[in-house]
């Protein structure tokens, strides 16, 4: 355990403490059987011992959905940038919205030590975010993909609207050959559910791409304004290689 | 009085605030039988004495819609973040939006004593935003839920689309069997009075969640670049517990 | 002139900017007989000398669609805060959407001191940001209402789909019955320039609401956490009065 | 070289800093022979010498589509500000949300010396992401417009809905008589894809237009509130010239 600590990127982290959680979580809003709740859903007991030094100035902020059956928690993860020489930013790692999967064990338990993760690119957020209310998708990830463990795990998410058009299913299917397991995690969403999910994933979206970041340039005192000078300009933009 | 302020969170200092005016209230644009406002609808002379010192550096915007029987009033509620020791933020209590409906009891004038209040979760904002132009919904709260006094206090929150579809029924039903007493108090919702309910519900819901709060991890300097490295690193995330 | 100065608001002072520019304006985009543009559209010679001190730190970002026979101009129009004694913020005057109308006399050459103001409210922004592409409103304002000039002058905005769903006409009707005059602006919009102007809209309206200025708590430091308390103190702000 | 880049604006320096890229780039995401990646997309050796000391404190953030025979980058330009003598700022050069089309090469091989750029301005920005699942349309630029270089490159961007409506083609023609050349290049983006482009877009375009840089005015202290007053004042704004 103390090996792999030392490789735990700020995403990890949050993994990280999220898995080391007692497992066994009743559920705080009592006599709702199926609802969902804003917030890290479990005693906070081994929380600070895991996050160590490097966690300070991070913010914990998931929505999750309590079901029947299993809980689906997302929060986003916003890209890193490099810092050049010349002082400039770039991005490094791309964000993403990493959703946590995890299997009910009972009324109102859940496993954590069972959970399944599965990070939604740009690009897979942006066709969650354009889904109408008959639509479905499907996304296959290999954590292994360009690597000797190529193929030994396959993830496929599904989401699915209920043929009444009221909401969808969310699921994760997870085949892990060379553990010969199979793991199937399913949690329906409301509309009212799923129309959280897409409004908070349109929100953080432009965050993923880092178009947050961009720096206005600082404006000039008292600079002689040539409006089609400027204008030209702007044009001329197109005419560079 | 004196008492009951000890215990008084943000929110409820807000809420003391709308309770303690005057409780009648002249119209104050005047010829237009029925519409809307932005703003705390009174006049303020108790508004600094009830709020004491602890008010410092808080904003009172809430949008207000008044018409001929009832008026309805929405202000959103930030969440909490507690800070662990090891310096990272979690959410402690969840934001909402708070709906204020106060009956008339004349030409513009409402009585803010008789106000009953509402709290919409996150994912009763998403059901709200996602309604289309002939959708309804109904929301049901009760505020002794998992204590004694469970049962005592019923609450139910109608949003019905006019049959037209040009607008909206906003209604709270209030039944308490311990006083026996039932309140009912409906406001009729534009289209446009309800877009901006939609549009500024959209607009914060990610705050409520605590979204906007996630902060950038800082660049490190002049870091090698390694584009596939990088992409493994995001990949592998998936890949653990 | 001197002594109206003396009275001029924030946003006064942006249509006195406007109203004292020179009238005539080549159209800097050239060729293009119908499009839009960014900014303030015209030479600024007299800008510096009208705005005065206390114009510091303003912005002027105005979206503008130039037409054959007239122009409009639109600019957010954000709230002012009133700060109480206990440090609280309240909203004093609501914010607005102000369109500015102004009539073309040659080919792209528009007069300026015979433009007409509409001050768009959060609800009649809520109205045209919910227009599908065949919907049509309208909105009246009487600037003297509630006084003794009331009924002096009468203005009237339409917003009316093409008929073939592609695009929209604003029009301003102004019926001044003390000068008996009759002034009548109207511009056509593409559905892409309706299109900037929604999102636009959208954008701004929670800031005209001053929903952007609400602040967060901050964080209390090694609070005990207590999941089911908290979320009983939740519930129990809809109990208090 | 050294010449011209005394000229290099920002928006220049990026695309300086694309065009010197060393125009073979395996596709880092491997397997997927179609997909999409954040990030400026490749190896970055000469990405510091290019930049040169103005670049400090700029962010580098694309959004970029690679596909078999050309792949298209996304990226916001913000407006510049002018600042006056009386403090206030102005807009200067218009914002707008640069295209970079590049052809492919070989599998995965795209070569950015053959790049091909196009500006969407505001309302170009506006007809994009107001465009239904079956809508189409056609941008026409000339960057030697007003000047003795107009009609000598002509551009027109067209993205065209899929027959299915699950997707669009976007492409690019430039038609050089100076030179008497043609370019085509033709990138398909998925519904997901074009999600994500109108998403990004929505959020910047009131960036673009500088309206997130309007300031609140600043509250005065202990001013006797009269709303009556303060309504009439909003309304009055409507008669001033």
């Amino acid at each position: 355990m103390m090996k792999l600590q030392r490789w735990l990127s700020r995403n990890q982290l949050f993994e990280q403490i999220v898995c080391k959680k007692a497992g066994h979580v009743g559920h705080p809003l009592g006599s709702h059987p199926f609802s969902s709740r804003v917030g890290i859903p479990d005693s906070r007991q081994n929380f600070t011992r895991t996050v160590g030094e490097n966690a300070s100035d991070r913010v914990y902020a998931a929505y999750s959905v309590y079901k029947g059956k299993a809980g689906l928690s997302m929060m986003p993860c916003l890209p890193t940038f490099t810092k050049l020489e010349s002082g400039c930013l770039v991005i490094g790692r791309r964000g993403s919205i990493m959703l946590t999967f995890f299997p009910a064990i009972g009324e109102r338990k859940y496993d954590w030590t069972k959970k399944q993760l599965f990070a939604l690119s740009p690009t897979e957020v942006g066709t969650l975010i354009s889904l109408g209310p008959r639509d479905s998708c499907e996304f296959f990830h290999d954590p292994g993909m360009l690597s000797s463990s190529a193929g030994q795990v396959r993830k496929s998410l599904t989401i699915k609207a209920h043929a009444d058009g009221n909401g969808y299913f969310i699921s994760l299917n997870v085949v892990n050959n060379s553990e010969n397991t199979k793991n199937f995690l399913s949690v329906p969403f409301t509309a009212g559910e799923f129309s959280v999910m897409k409004t908070a994933c349109s929100f953080v979206l432009p965050h993923i791409l880092g178009w947050d970041q961009l720096k206005k340039p600082s404006p000039g005192m008292g600079k002689v304004f040539q409006p089609n000078k400027v204008d030209r300009e702007a044009l001329s933009l197109e005419w560079e290689r």
